[in-house]
């Protein structure tokens, strides 16, 4: 079965960001798949996790999938710095902080101007995606009706942001690192280490115990996973944009450092909470910590051992079709 | 109150080691505390933990503390590239892996030769040093009565294997690096990354959560304690010893790669399993898959949210207390 896709790209102009600093020539790239229907009122809004492009992305979306295309008009915006969309390794001036708020401003226009949608149906997230989700819903609580925040969190948890200082300073130890996160040739030792790094913060302990690199994934041994699930995946990103894009997931908050439970009492929409019970940064605690100050959600964490993976469960799946349930059944409601 | 300390360093000549090399005129370098007794029974071997010279581990030492001076002869061995014995940054050749099983050699020469005493009361240690402790029970059944195994494991886990691996390759990705875990300089940037991937790592999510960088440590703010406590720290260690150590860690294993349930059979000490409830890198499941193969053993997890720290709870009097209380209760039993 088949459904009609499209994709685009939005010339925003010249973008001033929150924190200073302009993109100029703004570019907001996007895909869609399904229709729009005579009502405008059934787009769900699917923004990038980290390192993501659309395409990376779009594998959840089918009329059997976690979001069905016969019924929804599924938009993916590419994020800032994915290399799609504006990106810090295309220009010569970039911003030293977009926001995920920065993105979600520029995705506001790509939903109101051109598809000329005043109401999400929802917005839908993975990681960095769901937190660009909850700012949709805290930053226009009357333009979002659900928001499924998969692997997120409202603000980036402390722990997070050491792990992230962590990985910017590798990238930043870099020989071939010019400063502010500007790189003179991509570095590839760096990028290496920063695979292996990743390797261990993406999946959780017990994935590792139970061996699943081995039994699920298929890989011969441990070496032969960090190599080909990881240095390759990321031998292929540039520095300057997985830099950038740490530093917009460094400044998630919905409340832009304020009252982060006023913040989060503002939001109107329905919101499922889907941490994985095995998160190694976006932890089931954080999400716990807010459902008291939201309106109407739920916490239903993900009974997984993948860790962060989890949320997008591509080879995996039981996680698959507790995703696709509970996401199906809370649009729906 | 004051009690007997003593140090020296003992002279082994060329030390043959497992995997392949040699170490030319090794150096064990080790402090005492306390009195050998007349029975030469009650010594205690307190191997150490990463990163650690014996002045750094010394402060659980006292009549009231964990180990008792007055009670327990108690003898810190410096491990192999901690700086104090032969070390990968003095040497113009070390051996490409130098195993917790090559200490225990060299340790083993320490007590019955320099010490004359043929059995452990004890052998004591965190993380590494519970390592090398495991290691002692498991080589020399009978010759060790009791093993605290302090967040450390028989055989260092697949997924610390992986996080050990970004460590590595963080290191090895310094233009000061010349391969083989040898640096023409100190990698100042990458041991300022490594610091703060290790501050990641070494406390838990639930720490961060709770502030306690703050409310227990007494910093300013994130950033204050990853300078004051992490940078500052690693800014002081030589990058060839710390990669030294880490491949030490990565070989860690009382089967040596053989079958871990026999090697753990073989056990005849009584081991007290103390793993931090919120450690990420030596996990109580890792201890709790060990229990059923060993003949007298017990699990305690340390309730703690200090993560690997609470292991060495220098600063954290509740974790300090309790692994005080066992502990005592362990050697007295």
């Amino acid at each position: 079965m088949t459904w009609p896709v499209a994709d685009g790209v939005l010339e925003l102009g010249d973008l001033e960001v929150e924190r200073g600093g302009v993109i100029r020539d703004a570019r907001l790239a996007w895909q869609s798949h399904g229709t729009l229907n005579a009502a405008r009122d059934n787009l769900v809004l699917y923004p990038c996790s980290f390192s993501a492009r659309h395409q990376d992305l779009s594998w959840l979306i089918g009329p059997d999938g976690v979001l069905d295309p016969t019924r929804w008009f599924v938009v993916i915006p590419d994020m800032f710095s994915n290399g799609l969309s504006s990106s810090a390794s295309q220009l010569d001036a970039y911003p030293d902080v977009v926001t995920p708020a920065d993105n979600v401003r520029a995705q506001y226009r790509l939903v109101t101007e051109h598809f000329g949608v005043e109401v999400l149906a929802a917005a839908y997230g993975f990681s960095m995606g769901a937190q660009q989700a909850y700012h949709w819903a805290a930053l226009h609580p009357d333009q979002v009706e659900r928001a499924v925040v998969v692997c997120g969190s409202a603000r980036t948890a402390r722990h997070n942001l050491v792990m992230l200082s962590g990985l910017l300073r590798t990238l930043e130890a870099a020989p071939e690192h010019l400063g502010r996160g500007r790189f003179s040739a991509e570095p590839a030792a760096a990028l290496r280490a920063f695979s292996h790094l990743y390797a261990g913060w993406a999946l959780s302990q017990d994935f590792y115990r139970e061996e699943l690199d081995r039994s699920a994934l298929g890989h011969r041994d441990l070496e032969a996973f960090l190599h080909t699930d990881w240095e390759t995946a990321f031998a292929h990103q540039r520095a300057a944009d997985l830099h950038a894009q740490m530093v917009t997931w460094s400044a998630a908050d919905i409340s832009g450092g304020g009252d982060l439970a006023a913040s989060l009492r503002g939001i109107r929409a329905r919101v499922l909470l889907m941490p994985s019970q095995t998160d190694l940064y976006f932890r089931v605690a954080d999400n716990a910590a807010e459902l008291p100050h939201l309106r109407s959600a739920e916490l239903r964490p993900i009974p997984s051992v993948w860790g962060h993976r989890a949320g997008n469960p591509r080879a995996n799946p039981a996680d698959q079709a507790f995703l696709r349930n509970n996401v199906r059944e809370w649009l729906e409601g």
